[in-house]
């Protein structure tokens, strides 16, 4: 796998000089993105490409090629992968093509005479910025923010980044498996389960081959890296059945991300919950969504409700979840999350906002911000309401802080990461 | 009711001149929103507000006075509600106090003694376009858009409200009905579910007096309009288990919220759908969706393929969802429309969109606007992806065409709409 992830030397085949083109956009993401070794893009039409000398064949390069990255059409996959292979190739890409495609068999025949493992068809490609590479079609900022996604669907899985961006998320690495034809989701569970950049991985899948190696791939990787599977498929969703007690599948790809979301943030200690809000609607709501969860909303002690008596204002609710009432400033929540930072009473706390005043809601990022490097429980933001509730919300995940708009998915985050923590 | 909802004339108790106070906000709302009778703000600290002369009681005011908004300080609201009830007022909203407060049963006590109905206290008060009144503290575009919120919480309600703004959701009235010390769901559901304005009624509560009542009144109001209830506490879900397989019991705002847009749209005369997709992923993730749901996904008849064959780019697949590849265009969206508008075989179409292309999502928004009016069928489009995407949802739901971009939310709203109007 170290071909795929950390390759020496890239070949793309069937590059383009029209941009939108697959050729165009996977070759200007490998500059784009300032991969260091050489590239030999390889083309019957172009004698360069981005001012870089194009080769008819791979095997008219003279060095060594780690990897090859085919956006070439369908019908010209099998006689370039029998080029790769003597070439002597170590891993390739197959960016093109269908999944169902016939030729997966050919793919897998290729694969397995030269011992070169291949990604795809129709794989949505590797994105991997810890060693600067972007070896897919996707426009991303490079940085790694420590979610790690698997897709095998390639027009879905671009669209579900295109989501996760917009609220705030960002990709340590993205791997598209597409037809399979060699590559699987527990060969690359157990690359990117090693990568300490890497909180969570999401799985999209559809199709499974191997349930039973792929259940033990799913587990051995749970020891270090909590794992959410999006079910692409009623068939899926059936086979992964034994898992369902240990790893959330769903076919909610928005609340897989806000489980995901959870791991950005600090380790989940334990189970008791301190809610603090300005609306005691939004305190009872989320309780209810706590339902099914194993999180506890613990009585406080007479000690702690003397600690935070002097920030609360007139009419506020002093159980738990604490109401502020709508009069509750910024400062106010700062004096509550300071004056609880130390309690052993609570392992974390969730911070409901309601409310749509701009200078309030900076002033909240601000602070939370601040707080999050002077407490050591975590504090889980929900912000309820229009644009700027999901802007804030949007930035402080960007800053590392889980913080979540749908407040009927903060229960189920924690749910997981409380189950995952306590026996990981 | 009518007193509430279409008043002659208001009289507004405790008006302030400092923006941001409860008694500006609804004051200015009143005035902005066009409010066509007279308005007699009450005062003992001005002579006038915003140029209309102030009466420091309401008994001072010679002409009837209709309804009574009071957003004074909670220890004024006895003597002001005695004051209302001696002039004959007929309704009464109390923003002000809290929804617990130890003055319910006064306010109740009150509210019997002069049959003067009582809306309160902690009421996030009423907002009825079609009557031009805004006696609320919501600033709202003053449309009216089909959507009905009956919220108990005042903080949580408004917050949900900017959120259904954000998502392209308006609203036909909105009433806040707080401590609940006389109006009661019950009483609302009666004259909300009798506006042909209104497409759906969502009710957000946490607390319920007469369970038997208030599931009568719903079995009642569902005859005309779909309702679709925001559990705000684990009690109330609990109280309302008797309803759970007549109305969406939820403590998801964003599904109620979903579930409540699909009414906006044409009616549902049936459960076989035609699913369309430029992603055969997301086409699986969407019937991955419909387990629980009563739509099925049927077979297409030989005709109908050879209809839609001429549309379809290569490599799309023929069988329902039909996958259109990712080089579906706006155009052969289209098409595949135009050419199944009239079809037997199926009652409605979900089109499944993934892709952030701004131009291609321009012209499937016009696209489907242009469809609305000549395809007799439903069209639901679901937008995966990212701003784009959301923004593209949000400006079809103004049209009313009930759109997408949580894929998981809509077959539940589906699976409601269909059982709702196979029983009414």
């Amino acid at each position: 796998m170290e071909s795929l992830f950390n390759p020496k030397s890239i070949a793309v085949v069937g590059v383009s000089k029209t941009p939108g083109k697959l050729g165009h956009e996977v070759m200007n993401n490998l500059l784009r993105y300032g991969f260091r070794g050489p590239i030999y893009p390889i083309s019957h039409r172009y004698s360069e490409v981005q001012d870089i000398r194009c080769y008819r064949s791979v095997l008219d390069v003279t060095d060594e090629v780690d990897l090859a990255v085919i956006s070439a059409p369908e019908n010209y996959v099998p006689k370039v992968l029998e080029e790769l292979g003597a070439k002597g190739v170590r891993s390739t890409i197959i960016l093109s093509g269908r999944r169902m495609s016939p030729l997966t068999e050919v793919i897998s025949g290729v694969s397995r005479k030269y011992g070169m493992r291949v990604l795809g068809p129709s794989s949505l490609g590797v994105y991997y910025p810890k060693h600067k590479l972007n070896a897919s079609p996707i426009s991303l900022n490079g940085e790694g923010g420590g979610i790690a996604l698997i897709s095998e669907s390639k027009t879905l899985g671009m669209s579900m980044i295109d989501f996760a961006i917009s609220e705030g998320l960002e990709f340590s690495a993205i791997v598209g498996t597409g037809g399979k034809a060699d590559i699987e989701e527990q060969d690359l569970l157990n690359y990117l389960s090693e990568d300490d950049d890497i909180k969570s991985i999401l799985i999209h899948m559809e199709t499974l081959r191997d349930q039973k190696k792929f259940i033990e791939s799913v587990r051995n990787a749970l020891k270090r890296k909590p794992i959410i599977i999006i079910a692409g498929s009623t068939e899926i969703r059936k086979r992964l059945e034994p898992l369902r007690r240990e790893v959330p599948i769903t076919n909610d790809f928005m609340t897989a991300f806000d489980i995901a979301a959870v791991f950005l943030g600090k380790k989940i200690m334990g189970k008791r919950v301190l809610v603090v809000s300005n609306s005691s609607g939004a305190g009872n709501l989320f309780i209810e969504s706590l339902e099914d969860t194993s999180l506890e909303v613990p009585p406080l002690s007479d000690a702690f409700i003397d600690d935070t008596r002097i920030f609360m204002p007139e009419g506020s609710s002093h159980k738990n979840p604490l109401d502020l009432t709508p009069e509750a400033s910024p400062e106010i929540f700062r004096g509550i999350l300071e004056s609880s930072m130390n309690s052993s009473e609570i392992d974390l706390i969730i911070l409901i906002y309601c409310g749509s005043n701009p200078l309030n809601l900076e002033k909240l990022q601000m602070m939370l911000l601040e707080m999050r490097d002077l407490i050591d429980k975590p504090v889980i933001p929900v912000f309820i309401g229009g644009y700027l509730s999901k802007e804030v919300a949007r930035k402080l995940r960007k800053d590392r802080i889980p913080s979540y708009v749908n407040i009927a998915n903060v229960g189920k985050a924690l749910d997981f990461a409380i189950k995952y923590f306590e026996s990981h």
